[in-house]
């Protein structure tokens, strides 16, 4: 097997993955679990709302009429009835003449069309002096003014923030559709590899890539399965993968850092499923590879954890945001940078920058460290199209 | 009382709260609870890594001087003493005119200070052809190079990103000290209102502020802690807030939406210890409370979501990133407007708009209404040194 099949761009990459990307569909939660979730379907208003005509300020409820042509000199005089108690269901009624005191919130009474604010009247014994005219209508709240029966209130796809759970709660939605989340695998292979418990020998490393993986799986809306740490030698890592297809919606390889591990991985992959991708024209990231394997896709990642770290932000980033339906946000900001970043054309570099004062400082060093993904503060990309910046570009540094 | 003892600016209220926001401490997490939260003191290498020097490549580990003058027309010849295998605490030890295979983050073997790549190799039976010079130290990581023993890995206030999590487990630091999360307690006061559970009688409405209260909480990095809907009288106002401050750091309290209302909510303050702030120069928002009962900063939150909410975002979010240590970053975007915003100067307007292809559409709507939260993408913010903005002006649309 050639080291590389055939590097394809990273857009390709990114359709390949999403076009076998499984749709995890949709279950019922409540209310109380629905926050942050992505709604499965539309949302339609059961009642109207608020369901009763509402005053909404303090003042007298009126009969708009009775109010014509009142002003300072000339108040009109009406009859207080009493006041309508907050969240009672029996706010009276009041006939030509007479009003009766609401305070913000309360339902209007029978037969007014109109609240008066209370700055606009004076108290007078048992009657009320208004000294402006009221419309009809006017600090009136209509019963389906705010939504209507059947009215859509949210719309599928939208992720529910708190005001939206407030207005589910105001409609009295216990229980809707939201997306489920999808479950993503992560097997780690390498023979070097010991759990971040154990104390290294010399020649051995901690498992990086895969906290690293499922934080960032976590960090995407996504729920991580750990697999563990799997051996380099195809019987363990075949029924590893097997296994790992039953237990999630996609898997995520972090493969070797050797170029026997890597082919290790896709052979595996090859016999299982498809290997649809080996090789992106990405720095770092190269030895990516795409299969599908029982209608799951699986992603080897490269094992230098700053490359698969690299991978996930380019390519699994997409296809984590498509199975969700939940797009990461990215933040950038402008900066000037103060050396040069060379880059070959065809290939897109992701150079990870330190920012002082809107400068932003390319960090490079020996593949395989650990120490610029967390001196970084996040990253310019060089597009294929382009064969480096110069010191003193202007770039986007895209914000970790 | 005075229905406003004195309206204050935004930046003072907000300051008003941070002279008094509880610093909740720091608390020990096993690194698996350790993603996202907020470190509490700076991490040190607690030893050099990767600890071993290490190939960087798939190659040859030789001595740099046996390769001195090598090319492709006179290839250095080097005897192959086998292969170094991954994890192995054992690489074995070269000599002069040997050489031994070391795949990618293999151990380099002792005598050997450089590692060829095996593209410039050519392997005859016993012996390895050296077509390039190899400079001592070339393609390997020295034991320290990483990180050296007690230099700090990450920084106090830094929140653990996916990437810190992979350096924190490659270190083996398997426990560390972060911020405890605040606990915010939430009351909401009103006599109409019914749990979402019940079904509402005319004049009843269902509590919306406590979920969205509660949800946002959440969304800044905290803890809310339900305390459940408190009837609009002062004793049982009283021991709800009494024991608010003892199950939390902080309390909102989602006041009724009438004056009465509010002065029951500041008068218990007042009692159980200190208003400091009863109004702000805000819009929507400013009947808004803020107090201090036994050392436990406390919001009155206006009794309309849709105000409250307003207050969540500019005066609470401040409060909440302050005890948390954690900023939530805000998503901007530049538009248009396609309508007026007219404002008063000396008071903060916060304008919900809908976007549609760079413009703003401001979305005006009587107070106690809920459906412009879930019809608004965002809000633009009229600084209270302004009147308001004319239809087509620049603004900064910040995204929900």
């Amino acid at each position: 097997m050639s080291r590389f099949l055939r590097v394809i761009p990273v857009a390709e990459a990114i359709t390949s993955l999403l076009a076998i990307a499984p749709d995890p569909g949709v279950e019922m939660v409540g209310l109380e679990e629905a926050p942050f979730r992505i709604l499965g379907s539309d949302i339609t208003a059961p009642d109207d709302m608020p369901g009763f005509a509402r005053s909404i300020v303090d003042g007298y409820a009126v009969t708009a009429s009775d109010t014509a042509g009142a002003g300072e000199a000339l108040p009109s005089m009406l009859l207080s009835t009493g006041r309508v108690e907050m969240g009672s269901s029996d706010p009276g009624e009041i006939g030509p003449g007479s009003c009766r005191y609401v305070p913000t919130g309360g339902m209007v009474p029978k037969g007014a069309d109109a609240v008066v604010m209370i700055e606009y009247t004076e108290e007078m014994g048992d009657q009320v002096l208004v000294n402006r005219p009221a419309a009809s209508g006017e600090n009136i709240v209509a019963p389906d003014e705010d939504f209507t029966r059947g009215e859509v209130i949210l719309q599928a796809g939208r992720r529910i923030l708190p005001q939206d759970a407030g207005v589910l709660a105001a409609a009295g939605i216990l229980s809707l559709p939201v997306r489920q989340v999808p479950r993503i695998a992560v097997i780690a292979t390498g023979d070097e590899l010991i759990p971040p418990t154990a104390d290294p020998l010399p020649g051995q490393v901690r498992d990086v890539n895969s906290i690293v993986c499922e934080t960032f799986i976590r960090q995407c809306g996504c729920i991580p399965v750990s697999c563990g740490i799997i051996r380099d030698n195809p019987a363990d890592l075949t029924s590893a993968l097997q296994e790992a297809v039953q237990r999630a919606d996609a898997v995520f390889i972090s493969g070797g850092s050797s170029k026997d591990e890597r082919d290790a991985s896709a052979q595996v992959i090859a016999a299982l499923g498809k290997v649809l991708v080996h090789g992106i024209a990405i720095s770092p990231g190269k030895p990516t590879i795409i299969g599908d394997v029982a209608g799951r896709p699986v992603i080897g990642l490269p094992g230098h954890p700053s490359s698969a770290f690299i991978v996930l932000l380019a390519v699994a980033a997409p296809l984590l945001a498509a199975m969700s339906g939940r797009q990461m946000p990215l933040r950038s900001i402008p900066a000037t940078l103060t050396a040069g970043i060379p880059s070959a054309r065809g290939r897109e570099d992701y150079v990870r920058v330190r920012l002082y004062d809107g400068e932003a400082h390319p960090l490079f060093s020996k593949s395989g460290l650990l120490h610029t993904l967390v001196q970084s503060d996040g990253y310019v990309i060089v597009p294929a199209s382009s064969e480096g910046y110069e010191q003193g570009a202007a770039v986007e540094v895209i914000l970790w």
